[in-house]
């Protein structure tokens, strides 16, 4: 049960006016479970993305980012994205290339298209071939089924060791018109996005230019999935795309208007709530940490130190046993590589608890504060470094015997 | 049980001519164990020491640094080392200091010498004070029982969440002469050493010069304890000393030497066995892993590379279950922030099982050879990075549910 995250319900989340989902149980790598999911648009939709840094980088998205590149140049505009779980499609060389053009090729006929104008993605094991065939058995019973009102099993279709779907709608009135937007995300362990997280789809009806998305589409990450962290592993597949169908009444054409403010905050907004959903169901996730970094010179040193504190097991464990052994939360931040900190000015506060001061502990500071506490669900760690105004949010979960469990298991 | 690890036997350590040892059970934190350790030198010994880099370094780490750099201007020579167990004198401000001072202030009045010429040592709990008072205490009784042949109890004094004592022996012939040394050390948990290791400490008879031991202290340790991590966790007390009595027949005063060359080569031997403890010793550890990467631009970005993968708890719970999911370590490589790997041309062994060639699967792998080796309990990960003549290695141990149990219930 993820942490104070209850199960969406279908019923609330809201069709966009201009795509259609379908899905399919392909058996990809176990029978009877949705494992394929199709995202039709209309032609009018703009679509952008953000992509994993890792260098292992899957196959699938070297497609995407090409046929991506090809919007700037003379293709035509993308008509759908792909998903599949059981198999990432990474470390698989030009065989996993070859099956990634495969999916498009084979879809693109489906829908008559060119396959420059599907977007794939895998998410699954490493290091294993896909088993193509399947996969494209799998799309004609997808696309039987596409229609505007499945969000609901979209977001079951692309689940792994998620313990359950990740999905929300949000509205923003601009002008007097509406913007609709929906969104799903799946994951739960390697997760360290660095760039966007594995997998996070994000759809509106407003009409959106592709310079302006291809903005949005970093902004809205760089504040959501961009901050969040279970164990620090960056997978080879993440994703983050939003789509804009056109198919509503708002029109943004220009990052410099009112018009786009608006549609970036409840963008970012809803990326948030999805990428919190991926925390609170981390793998074997008890607690729900969010972690500041307050006071310091420039960003990049607040999210080393959040990250180092996010990062520890030490720290993560002592979480998972409500254990307030904070200690640990000060060596994370003297090893987190800012060489010129000066620990003697900084304060660190659990929630309203202020533990230390000054570099050490706070004279006032007793151990049934900090315990009542750390038996909480949700839990704020603050640290103020002193030396500056940049600041950071970072949130992460503990880490427990299920962790382990989940992670021994995988594969078997 | 440590990993292919036996507990040393007593009678196996060697006395040092010139280092006497002494215990006291101080009741630190916990009544009925020995927690205070105290090594007394004979006036001609040197003594040299590498320390944490955490930025929270613990108060005895700065008094330490400031009475060896004492050793250079013109207070007398280190007289002894006291080191006591159950809290770790860090996260505690100016208290903390005071406290570290008192403690070599009461040494040095029992010894007859200055507190300059005491070295202090703490290991435990973060950011609670040190009970100075209880290890003052606790002195007269270490000192009474000093003695050369008491390197198995020192051992287990220094002992926290070990699981076993760490002790070794060696001599190394020099010319027709004999240099004896032995050494232990501690840890278990929070161990990324970045200079030292939390705790080590090696004594041998030889006489050496300052300059040679500083220098030499350095070069064991980059070849020891800094190639380790059990958690990625950089302790805020990490020491490792080294210590020539200058008792025995040997001498060394220049490192341009063929006796310089042989006694590092031994010192470093014996630094790597007492590391390799630590890991086999590891929090919950039931594998001893050394990851080793090869044929890269420069050893920094092979070091990048080997601690992404040591560090990597998705890697270290798949070797917990035996489990050849190999694609989590081509993602840990993937994101250790080496930018311009060309992963295209990277291949990966196990033992001798060549899993990934030219970064994809090797068609020739078969997944039970992977099991098979995934069954041992000592295993090499083998990265070839294509790129040059650099090379490291880094040993670490897996992750396990009784590492989640022993840092949860760690302090209760």
């Amino acid at each position: 049960m993820a942490v104070n995250s209850p199960i969406p319900v279908a019923a609330d989340l809201k069709p966009v006016a201009g795509i259609r989902l379908g899905f399919a149980e392909a058996g990809i790598r176990k029978a009877n479970r949705k494992d394929v999911l199709v995202m039709e648009l209309d032609s009018t939709a703009t679509v952008a993305g953000v992509f994993t840094t890792n260098r292992f980088c899957a196959a699938p998205v070297q497609v995407c980012k090409a046929h991506l590149d090809g919007l700037h140049m003379t293709s035509g505009p993308i008509r759908a994205l792909v998903v599949n779980t059981g198999n990432a499609n990474a470390g698989t060389g030009d065989a996993g290339l070859a099956a990634a053009n495969a999916t498009c090729a084979a879809l693109a006929e489906l829908l008559g298209c060119e396959a420059s104008q599907i977007l794939p993605f895998s998410t699954g094991v490493i290091l294993e071939q896909l088993p193509v065939d399947r996969l494209v058995a799998g799309l004609p019973k997808a696309i039987e089924n596409l229609k505007a009102d499945n969000w609901f099993n979209a977001a079951q279709a692309i689940m792994t060791t998620d313990t359950q779907p990740k999905a929300a709608s949000a509205s923003v009135v601009i002008g007097s018109k509406t913007v609709n937007m929906t969104g799903i995300s799946k994951g739960a362990g390697m997760i360290k996005p660095n760039m966007a997280t594995m997998l996070g789809y994000l759809a509106m009806d407003a009409k959106v230019s592709q310079n302006v998305l291809d903005h949005l589409v970093k902004q809205a990450a760089d504040k959501s999935f961009n901050c969040i962290t279970i164990d620090g592993d960056t997978s080879t597949n993440d994703s983050f795309m939003l789509i804009a169908t056109g198919a509503g009444e708002v029109e943004v054409n220009d990052v410099d208007t009112p018009e786009y403010v608006s549609l970036a905050e409840a963008v970012t907004a809803l990326a948030q709530k999805l990428a919190h959903m991926i925390i609170r169901d981390g793998e074997g996730a008890t607690k729900f940490m969010s972690i500041i970094v307050e006071e310091g010179r420039d960003v990049e040193e607040c999210r080393k130190i959040a990250y180092s504190i996010a990062h520890s097991p030490l720290v993560k464990t002592a979480f998972f046993a409500s254990d307030p052994n904070l200690g640990r939360i000060l060596a994370a931040i003297g090893y987190a590589g800012v060489n010129d900190l000066d620990v003697g000015k900084l304060n660190l506060y659990l929630d309203d608890v202020w533990v230390a001061k000054n570099g050490g502990r706070n004279p006032e500071y007793r151990e049934e504060d900090g315990q009542r506490v750390m038996k909480q669900s949700e839990i704020s760690i603050r640290v103020k470094l002193a030396r500056g105004e940049a600041s950071t949010t970072v949130w992460t979960c503990d880490l427990s015997h299920d962790y382990v469990s989940i992670n021994a298991d995988y594969r078997s």
